[in-house]
């Protein structure tokens, strides 16, 4: 159990939308940042290389995409909904292919195996807000 | 339950010291992110942020050093014992000052006495692999 | 004279869009890292901290936004046309804004009309790669 | 011409040794992240992948300890000297480590030519900072 619920309660403004939603998508992407970073590290140190440089790429994408989601989505006092949707987007997008390309090496490295599970919860998890009904709200709104 | 420890074991090639106490580090450090962050966020809403705008500092620091503390540890094939070494020290300092800094606000603002407890954790999850006993003789040979 | 155009194309694979546009848009989100994050700090030791909290805030999302669509745009050999332009439209966003709550305070404290216009410049150069010839051809072909 | 160094000196609060060496060693970080992202990128779709793989772990992480080494030393109205030093240790150290392994391929690769050259430049600039007299004094005081 992370703290992560438990501190965005804490704001003294709302979470403008699902808190629940919102502390499974930074959860999903904090643990996405951690098993990308050690997939393109173990996959760097393996004898496939060369099979393997598209799978680096698109873990170190999903890394930093990843990171950079949990940032944003951890500031609700300052919420911009045009930026936390483009950056959501990105993020399901970047998970997504980093999840499909791990996929075609797992049968051959755990950590790929391990990478494509993480991958797809963070994908879920982020689309699971993306299409909660509190956000979709915001973002008409928003006009987005 | 993470899957850091997981990925850790995953590596072709062996993390360099104790693994149980690289995977407590790296875990420390992603759940100090996430709370720094929303407590810096928080703190910047609340009404006396003329108080907290050392809080807020000590927040921000104290996030961007613990994920690239999360990073490096996260790559055990690549350990340089040098700037791990460096690193922890520097993570265990701003995590303490950060801690300190905390507890004079959290018996009015809830968000610091969660990240009292979170940066507390983390130091003591830093100091604990740098005083660790393979670590220990890591730094013997690295001479450092 | 940074190395971004220069390192760009060395890569073996072309960037696909206009080089020198988005070696512009690299530095200027790097340039905006650096002042946004002075800036931030620079308010926290201000009097009137209060009336910059917006401003805080909006820095420190507006730094964190900055570094990873550097860090995306600086990778031309594994680019993914729909997260770049998800990221491009989350960085012009994010840099009015922040250049907008500068501008209130540019009057009475020189860091934030330095970032003021630290931030214009960055909202434009990913603006222009946004809208160049190039750049609209990979995203119609994207169908984003 | 970057905006560092006016940065740094519209702060309300000293930086807290030479301004000109602080925003130097900035803007080589800020320079040496770009260029080893890119670096990291490039070797990643060369042919001869296999032999890259150690500049390649070594460009991530120069990247990422000299994005934090920037941001740190970006905050000096919140400067830890304990922290800047080890960071700065870090940094001269993995600077030079990155540096020597692109050597080994800039006859082969311009992106490894330029990135030996940028971060022998960073390695120097954080190097100049840390042997200045005014750092020297801080950290004598510091019990360094």
């Amino acid at each position: 159990m992370t703290d992560t619920r438990d501190m965005l309660e804490t704001s003294p403004t709302n979470v403008p939308c699902g808190v629940a939603d919102v502390a499974a998508a930074i959860d999903a992407c904090l643990s996405c940042v951690q098993v990308c970073t050690t997939c393109a590290d173990a996959d760097l140190a393996e004898e496939d290389v060369d099979e393997l440089r598209t799978c680096i790429a698109l873990d170190l994408r999903c890394a930093d995409v990843c990171d950079l989601t949990a940032r944003v989505l951890s500031r609700p006092a300052h919420w911009d909904q045009f930026v936390v949707h483009r950056l959501l987007q990105a993020c399901v997008r970047t998970c997504t292919s980093c999840a499909d390309e791990c996929a075609r090496h797992a049968a051959h490295h755990r950590h790929c195996a391990i990478c494509e599970k993480s991958c797809r919860a963070c994908a879920h998890a982020c689309n699971a807000l993306l299409e909660s009904e509190a956000f979709v709200a915001l973002q008409r709104v928003a006009g987005g």
